[in-house]
């Protein structure tokens, strides 16, 4: 075999191949090796040496833009402070100048409905494994064109238990990179015909999904949801907790709890949601078991009217402005 | 703020800051991506939509090549293979064309010290979890400069036990990128003042080191090493234990084992090593005991010397031929 010798003008042609096709959502990238942003989706590249790349060095936020707000920004960013800090990571620049880079590169972008990766690595190093080897720590943002928020409630979705193992305690708490056991959650899922596949923690309790959270409305009519011990503190469903108080009021729910979910309370259960930022999906079958009548339930339903309204509408704390230019 | 929109000229100049200093060991880059071989360090690049960026979905190896020679070429190719079959991750191509790619790769450098790479990931995709979605799996290759051996036996190191959680199961047995725990294993150490982090397993058994295998010898003169069950399958530490059999055959060794290993064995053992592709290193302090006389012992020593030769004169099994150009 003779492999190719390859040259800048080989690999970044007009529109190369390699890039295509789909890559039209890839809007913008922050990267601070190349300290700037690129919109050619073929220009979104990071060095083979980072450290996020062989060693899986590295975390991340996610975090929805609605007609031109960022949404629940702020529990992003403490979430991202929190994670690195688990990890010893340090931030590659202060806490605000992160904000400012991330919502300037959505500015950048121009789109008003999107999402946002951040990704902050230990940086470029020598393909080993010690985290101190690494000059500096990096920062990327990249800005994925996403659809306008839907105008009807979702539909059901189908739920497994996983037989892949939890991360090992703290570990779990870190929104790194590492998501090998989160990607073969997903497999399983896909393999076994259904959308999810969710954990429970080693002493039996519900835990979360691969990316999302998880919660139910218990038998009792009310909402619980898992301590954050063994799992990541999900920002969406913590806000949706927030949201839920209204339904409290109103004496649509008995109550709000975060607390140990037994398995028994979960196949009991007369709703389950998989949660994401803003996001709350019903399940209608867990493990083969019809979930209440089999249906989308009342209470996941006014959920979701709350967290649109909430995104679309909702208070300055959790609608950040994006700062386009005029 | 105003961040700077960057083309492709800005960020890949004749010779870019961003990618020095100290890059001059990058020796050259094979990419399926661009479908070609690099040798400039700062196209040594890859698509930030790579699923092992964002959810560390990819496996590795590593091989040393020694004056020309890829050494334990065939053991690193089947562990490969086992790691993609355990995540069902499918090899972008047959093994003999990944093989193929590797050798060629190191040919096109020139190198005859070299250390090498090997990254397959599950390839470009949409930024979410679901190892399905990616259209095809991605291979990298690159080329490290290294020295040559040393022509003296290591000094000795120092280790502790480690903290930080194991991996759970099988996860462990795969060489995967996500080696964030193995990172900080390497943090711990540092921060504690010595070289190594070691596991032990949930029984309490002696498990393996953040990027290396561990082994002992026994306070009976037996060379014992770990079971397979919850560590990676170390490469190296299964040659030593074929080489070590000439110490059993001269009487230095009173026998080989591979089982478990209590702490009590660990802290009784006359010697303790940590292993790599051919590298013993010996260890003299062990949790701040002193091990054997708190010097590098004659069964390390030995052992050291039958690695060396292997690597520069071992059988072919052990020494494949790099395919350079005349």
């Amino acid at each position: 075999m003779s492999l190719k010798i390859l040259s800048k003008d080989d690999i970044f042609t007009e529109k190369p191949e390699w890039r295509e096709p789909g890559r039209s959502d890839y809007l913008a990238m922050y990267s601070s090796v190349f300290d700037g942003v690129v919109t050619d989706p073929a220009l979104m590249v990071i060095p083979i040496d980072d450290h996020i790349i062989n060693r899986g060095d590295g975390i991340f936020e996610y975090f929805p833009v609605h007609e031109g707000y960022a949404y629940c920004f702020e529990a992003h960013m403490t979430r991202l402070q929190r994670s690195a800090e688990i990890i010893s990571l340090d931030l590659p620049f202060d806490i605000d100048t992160i904000r400012k880079i991330s919502l300037e590169t959505v500015a950048i972008s121009g789109a008003k409905a999107c999402g946002v990766r951040i990704f902050i690595s230990r940086g470029m190093g020598d393909f080993l494994c010690d985290p101190t080897t690494p000059k500096k720590p990096l920062m990327y943002v990249i800005v994925l064109k996403e659809n306008p928020l839907p105008t009807t409630p979702p539909a059901g979705v189908t739920a497994i238990t996983t037989h892949v193992p939890l991360k090992p305690d703290f570990y779990a708490q870190v929104k790194t990179t590492c998501y090998l056991l989160n990607a073969l959650v997903e497999l399983e899922a896909h393999r076994n015909h259904v959308r999810y596949g969710v954990w429970f923690d080693n002493e039996g309790h519900l835990a979360e999904s691969s990316i999302d959270s998880a919660a139910i409305v218990s038998k009792d009519n009310v909402f619980m949801y898992p301590r954050f011990e063994h799992i990541l503190k999900g920002t969406g469903l913590v806000r949706m907790a927030q949201l839920a108080k209204e339904l409290v009021k109103t004496g649509e729910l008995a109550g709000i709890c975060q607390g140990d979910i037994t398995r028994q309370d979960v196949y009991e259960a007369s709703e389950i949601y998989i949660l994401g930022s803003g996001d709350i999906l019903p399940v209608i079958k867990f493990d083969g078991r019809t979930v209440g009548d089999g249906k989308p339930g009342p209470i996941g339903r006014r959920l979701w009217e709350l967290a649109t309204k909430d995104r679309l509408e909702g208070p300055p704390e959790v609608r950040t402005p994006i700062p386009y230019k005029k």
